[in-house]
């Protein structure tokens, strides 16, 4: 039997990426009690029949006893609400954690509320797809994959290593990022593109033929809308979440559309070259 | 020996698209002389050696010279005058086609030059990848795709059917489509994407600590700006020949961009919530 190197950890909300955490750190065997926590009774069901989970409850209360660690899985919108309803729940030394897309609003509020006995570290492993709920989790989904760590100033040397450990055990890799960076980087490199997308969807969707427009929607436009399929719950709480740096991501993004547009307007086939060219040696060279 | 459907098939061009369509028809058997026509003299040699011509030359009175049909594979820009440089060297009958991602201002250029006793036919294989040149081509690339024939009231039936004859004979499927909705078409869902790709990554450009950006590409932008490493060359021609609609689809893009970004700076979840489900809906149920 493989050493231990937790007795309890709760993943509360077993959708997308908590179901496959859970079920990820039960095939590790290195956690004795993998504990399921959901709202919906049917999750839980499903999670004990797949062996995604060895207990599971909707009672939060139940999840968090004797819980050395309890990850946060909700959506965004609900994640500091639920740090504080824990707080009163589990044990002394527990650490919290969460798997949100963005860090900055929510490590800080938990941070001014969370006491002194308790702790609180952010993570975020970039292992989503387009699919949600428990149907969709897969243990193999953190495989090779990259998860940030969002530590501050008040975040204790153990508390990293703890969390750092527990992620180690789903294969996915490590690194640390201050949680405002956090925020900017996927401001930018997710949050803009997923607005972006809905966009693309509504103005098609606003134009009178907007069936025939789908009828060819190829390689260009289903690529490019994909994460347009995502969670409209999810993704409403995250681009409100991380609010500054989107508007100022889609602001800048205009500047450069606006750009493009003036150069087809102006028939200018050298600008327009010279912007293209640039962005598609970037995207060959930088984008791996 | 298979019956043969064409005596001589000229493919000026052998890029991605040239270089696949001739090397289809040659793997076909049904055209006793693939004919290929590129001004580079590396290519023309790469393309004899690979056999996916049967003879080729930098001239194209060579390639015009006793062909029944000569495809124009070149770049959107470069169409029109191919065509009325071909106009002179070909024979009487001969049917000109093209593969061009814009219709409606190059059928119309060359139907406004093209004497009685040729012919002249527009096509769009939807076929692309990001990738270009020879080296890339593949005699399977159309297999299952779709091809657009963009007749007009001057088109005659025997025309039709012989370019629908010589494309079937690489696999693809047939479709018909008016010139200029072909151009509001893939305006939309394909001129606009690309738009969109470019103007994303010249936006992350921009911003001085790119490099950070891209260092944490994943998923969202990764395949949103894959169609941003296409061939600028081609991609400027292509945005400008077809301004109009591209401008105009630019537009609406801009008013659904501004009302996901007014709701989102309003903090307006429920009004976000709303316009993100129609589009996460029909992105499911419309984009296939």
């Amino acid at each position: 039997m493989k050493r231990k190197a937790f007795n309890k950890v709760a993943v509360i909300g077993l959708g997308l990426i908590g179901g496959s955490l859970a079920w990820a750190l039960k095939r590790s065997r290195r956690v004795r009690n993998v504990f399921g926590v959901d709202t919906d009774e049917e999750t839980i069901e499903y999670a004990l029949k797949k062996q995604i989970i060895d207990e599971g409850s909707r009672d939060i209360a139940k999840g968090a006893q004797g819980a050395e660690i309890v990850v946060i899985a909700t959506h965004v919108g609900a994640i500091v609400k639920m740090a504080k309803s824990l707080i009163p729940l589990v044990s002394e030394g527990t650490i919290i954690t969460d798997v949100g897309s963005v860090k900055g609003k929510i490590v800080r509020e938990i941070e001014g509320v969370i006491p002194p006995h308790l702790h609180f570290l952010g993570g975020h492993p970039i292992a989503g797809t387009e699919n949600s709920g428990i149907a969709n989790a897969d243990p193999k989904l953190f495989k090779g994959r990259r998860f940030i760590l969002t530590p501050t100033e008040k975040t204790a040397l153990v508390v990293k290593s703890r969390i750092a450990t527990l992620w180690e055990l789903v294969g996915i890799e490590i690194h640390e990022m201050d949680i405002d960076v956090h925020d900017r980087v996927f401001g930018f490199v997710s949050h803009l593109p997923h607005a972006i997308a809905y966009s693309l969807m509504d103005a098609i969707l606003s134009e009178d033929d907007s069936d025939t427009l789908f009828n060819f929607a190829g390689g260009g436009l289903r690529d490019y809308t994909r994460v347009a399929a995502s969670s409209p719950e999810m993704w409403s709480e995250i681009l409100i979440a991380n609010k500054e740096t989107v508007l100022a991501a889609i602001k800048q993004f205009k500047i450069s559309l606006d750009k493009i547009a003036a150069a087809i307007a102006d028939e200018d086939l050298d600008m327009l070259r010279e912007i293209l060219s640039k962005a598609s040696r970037s995207r060959r060279e930088k984008v791996k």
